[in-house]
């Protein structure tokens, strides 16, 4: 793990970009912390550079809360080579939702190699963060894509907690993962998400093995997870975390 | 209203035992509050003497944080006079769920004829309680009987919030009034409610018309609500009532 640049956010907050191995991505510590401080795992869709806007705020907002935060570009995103293979299933995707076509076979082509490719990376994430002065777990992961979330929560026992977005499609096959999750989760629905189908998260939702498990669905489309869902995460890992 | 009895608890609130006509209802009210007070009506199952260790629970919860809390006893139930065709309904309704068979009929019998009769209790309350000095509103709804919250919420225009709990059948002739409801709502689900549908707990809340709704769904059976929901429970009626 090398840090390429360092700068102090308005907020305090100690923001370094840093490549892994040749993957980018970015670390956020709080001014004031515990010691060691717990860790949030910042997903997001892919294209670092594009989603830093939100990817920043919600880790400000955890830092916020004393949380040190790490995100990591994806495959196939941003300045990372591109899959053309996972270029064409997300075209195809979307050709099919419009169409009002069966999807399945589609997030399969997209979703499973993606998990494959992105969980080892963010598991050597976890071990590389782990390692840097004042962080020490444990560890949450938040947000999408939910079927990397389903695979880090079923099989890094590091992950103590996932406040996972159901915003994106989870093959039907990792179901049975879900069932093997137990940690406390929460699960957030946006009701009228274009990305996903609602029956579908409802479905996965139902299957976690987690005896602790909330979800919270709200009005509205992908993007309109309401500024109030933010505080209820925090006091979501706060329950769990610290 | 008059009032029959009076204690301070330990934790400063001042409760009151009312009867409103020949209806028994109980009023919480905290020691410091924002002058007037708002006002949450507390709803319940009914049978206020055995529901009271909850029920004042909650509104205890409600009075830490600032509001007016207040009951009635429902149509039927507690010291009140017995319906013996809702007792039949309700005997009728055990024994259909036990058995797999459909409830529409029979929820229709139960449900229709108790809202009727309470919400125009619930209203007569609300003329009383906002009279009562240091208590001026906007009012929010808490709780079940949820039939009885959905028709509050679509007719009582001094109702600006309401957080409903989805623990018994909605009749799904009172869906279309569902429809009308626009006050914002959080909807709480227990998954496995042995006393609810959770698939027409899920259609009632895709119903309602309310632009801000959001849906939070735990896992357990009917009174397995986790503690965390009170708090919830007072950050929504926080947003919308102060």
């Amino acid at each position: 793990m090398l840090f390429t640049s360092e700068r102090r956010l308005d907020d305090g907050v100690l923001e370094r970009e840093f490549t892994l191995g040749a993957i980018p991505g970015i670390l956020w510590t709080p001014e004031a912390a515990p010691e060691p401080a717990p860790l949030i795992l910042v997903g997001h869709p892919g294209d670092l550079r594009r989603m830093y806007p939100r990817v920043s705020a919600r880790a400000r907002h955890a830092a916020a809360a004393g949380y040190a935060a790490a995100t990591l570009e994806l495959p196939g995103s941003g300045d990372r080579p591109r899959s053309p293979s996972a270029d064409r299933a997300r075209a195809d995707l979307r050709r099919a939702i419009t169409a009002g076509e069966p999807v399945d076979e589609i997030v399969d082509r997209l979703v499973l190699p993606l998990v494959e490719q992105a969980v080892p990376e963010w598991r050597a994430l976890l071990d590389a963060v782990l390692d840097v002065p004042g962080i020490g777990g444990p560890v949450g992961y938040s947000g999408g894509v939910i079927a990397i979330g389903v695979r880090l929560a079923a099989v890094e026992p590091r992950v103590k907690a996932a406040l996972l977005f159901a915003g994106s499609y989870v093959p039907r096959r990792m179901f049975a993962e879900a069932r093997q999750v137990t940690i406390p989760l929460q699960v957030l629905l946006q009701w009228d998400d274009e990305g996903n189908d609602r029956q579908l998260a409802l479905d996965l939702f139902d299957a976690f093995g987690s005896r602790e498990k909330t979800l919270h669905a709200n009005m509205g489309g992908h993007t309109g997870v309401p500024a109030f869902e933010a505080d209820d995460g925090n006091r979501f890992f706060d329950r769990h975390l610290k």
